[in-house]
């Protein structure tokens, strides 16, 4: 029987999952891939207990990546460092190499595709994106014969984890917040996760899996969640929407839309149904139509279920297509999107003066004629009046450029959401 | 450039879909994989207008079969009897082939896979189960790292039309028939859909990947749609459940339960939200937890994705797997529950007398202590009650022997529908 010899770099929650899986499933893997798996080595800064002794331990990458037992370098350390230097001597030495890193696939993609390209190497990234849902595997082989021409995604548990939190308890964000990682679901440094970035790295990932296109980080528009207040949750709420910070893409023609920020969505999408730690994507491709995955999007067994199939497609040698789905030299170098440009509908919490204001034509006393409003809420407080609008479609710049000239003395305080629709 | 040389059999709904992905989308398809696709030549028992006339024609299978210019054999023509020698001569030729038919592989797989082995072939049959969702790619290799302990699905278009429409619109089962079949969801035969055999195909072809078995279609049990009626779905409405014809599949330790039949399902619930021509497919993976995925079921473009996607995995060298995922040696014969053996609730529609009834206390005055009712509905009529109870968990072949025996002078008719939970 075919062995693999696994090197595993990162011992935490994804790695443990790994390691379980490959000894409880054993038998299972074995019949599915053909080949034994097994873990012949392991990296990382500290020894863990359920290391089985007889797995040689490295705490220099270094020697790891150059050990010649290994045919399979796993790593789910996570960062720009350590792991991509051992990612980086993997291929060179002529090793695969499966990885959860979204960071490094996202921001230094170019540069990591061609070193495999060049040493003839393959890196499966299932597990950077979206947990269990084969989502990457659905866009470089699934929906292959399709142009992806727009998804939403929902990629990060621990924003939907507090935005469905703060929806469902009316709890404002900091006390959810420590909740989530009083439960596990939010990392002991949650900011990259609540800022966007995580969410960013994996739509930058898809995004060129979709286009065909470089990976573009440093151009992608990221908005977190850190502003999105109990008042937004609640009006929009009440308006018929539930927030929730979607991974946008858009093939414009001219050029692509790839944003991250929290959105107002209508209940009855299917997106905005899928809450607590669950991924959703939805994608619509030029011949397969509409398509919605849903799964969970973190956890060591539900992530590791990830990393093993790509190993077990290591075995099984459906490893040989290039990195971002097509061949370095032929992807292209989309133009993306500013988000000034965007053209789409808003959410806009005010808070005016009550004496000024007078209810009946608020909005009209507001925005006169530069803002169609669709829809509105007011709540009389003390001395001011809460305001929730929908505004008609228009583009960002001009909606900015409208509130910069609000009469400030019935005005007291603006802040906006931008509202969207998958039409699915 | 690469050349992958494509014989098309089946010029239908799915071949011109095939046809037209090829030809408008070739540069992206080359893109993605590496080579040129081409079809150099076709079969069909008449010509078509659609089809280029540099392509070769064929009108007799076996000269089809045995054109040793066809790298790829493309069947997309249904059936068991031409389709199927055109499928083994293929393989036998040294051909690859993809394939859409599901009847063949459930009915007739293990003989196939076989056949494939010998001859160190391939089939890919992603079109043959939910259109363009990419689920025996996630159930072969996406999921790969899992035992499959649950799934549930709706895997027919034209049944999921149907039962909307009933639902929706209050019309009964023939009305809607009728319309779907104006409207080109349903075929001018329509029983195979109708009957729950198609459904039952597909959930055979996905239960074989799932438990790593010899696909078994005659120990599967199937009911259609034919039966439920207006009432049903009502009924059913008003205690806050869909009816769904839903494939499912339940690894239960000593056997499987591997069924099609007409099911009530809580509104709430995922599978139950996917209305129309879509398919959903919601899977319990020992690691990966739950996943759905919805997409839809079926048409030309569609599911022509789900084929063209096979043609560029082989392109690209990813063929290399068993075609039940595992090798016809290790594929085990699972036991199947019987129907007898089904433990769940039911749904039971009566009509009884209305002068022998006393309204206040008839759950009791028709079963006795033999059936725990959960919820019940009554509806005045002229001279009876119409009744609508779901009951508590229990088995059904002791269902069947209270319902025999019934009072016939109080109950003047009793029918029974399933009621299902995907937990989910």
């Amino acid at each position: 029987m075919k062995k693999l010899r696994i090197g595993l770099a990162g011992l935490g929650t994804v790695g443990k999952g790994v390691y379980d899986i490959l000894q409880k499933d054993a038998d299972l893997i074995t019949r599915r891939s053909g080949a034994q798996l097994e873990i012949v080595a392991a990296f990382s800064r500290t020894k863990k207990d359920f290391l089985d002794p007889k797995i040689k331990f490295y705490s220099n990458a270094s020697d790891f990546s150059n050990d010649p037992q290994i045919d399979v370098v796993v790593e789910v350390m996570g960062g720009l460092t350590t792991a991509k230097d051992l990612i980086i001597a993997a291929i060179k030495s002529g090793k695969k190499v499966v990885t959860a890193n979204k960071a490094l696939l996202a921001e230094q993609g170019v540069e990591i595709a061609k070193l495999v390209e060049e040493n003839k190497g393959y890196i499966g990234f299932e597990a950077s994106t979206a947990g269990a849902n084969p989502i990457i595997k659905g866009f470089k082989e699934g929906f292959a014969a399709n142009e992806i021409t727009e998804f939403y995604a929902t990629l990060n548990g621990t924003c939907n984890f507090i935005l469905t939190k703060m929806r469902d308890e009316t709890r404002d964000f900091f006390e959810t917040l420590k909740e989530a990682q009083a439960l596990g679901y939010a990392e002991a440094d949650p900011v990259m996760d609540i800022n966007g970035t995580d969410t960013a790295h994996k739509l930058v990932i898809l995004g060129a899996l979709a286009s065909g296109s470089n990976p573009q980080f440093t151009k992608t528009y990221i908005e977190g969640i850190e502003k999105v207040t109990i008042e937004d949750v609640k009006i929009a709420d009440q308006l018929g929407y539930k927030i929730k910070l979607l991974a946008i893409y858009r093939n414009l023609g001219d050029m692509l839309q790839q944003t991250v920020y929290p959105t107002l969505i209508k209940k009855s999408e299917k997106i905005a149904q899928t809450d607590g730690p669950y991924n959703a994507i939805v994608t619509l491709g030029s011949n397969s139509n509409w398509n919605v995955m849903i799964g969970r999007g973190a956890g060591g067994l539900t992530t590791g279920s990830a990393v093993v199939a790509d190993i077990i497609d290591i075995a099984c040698g459906r490893n040989t297509s290039p990195l971002f789905g097509v061949k370095c030299a032929d992807l292209i170098e989309a133009k993306i999107m500013p988000i000034s440009q965007r053209v789409g509908k808003y959410f806009l919490r005010l808070l005016v003066d009550k004496e000024m204001a007078q209810k009946t034509n608020l909005s009209k006393m507001i925005f006169g004629d530069k803002i169609n409003v669709e829809n509105a809420m007011f709540f009389d407080r003390e001395n001011d009046i809460l305001c929730g609008f929908i505004t008609d479609a228009q583009k960002e710049e001009e909606l900015l450029n409208v509130i910069k000239n609000l009469d400030s003395t019935l005005v007291k305080s603006v802040s906006f959401l931008r509202v969207e629709s998958t039409n699915f």
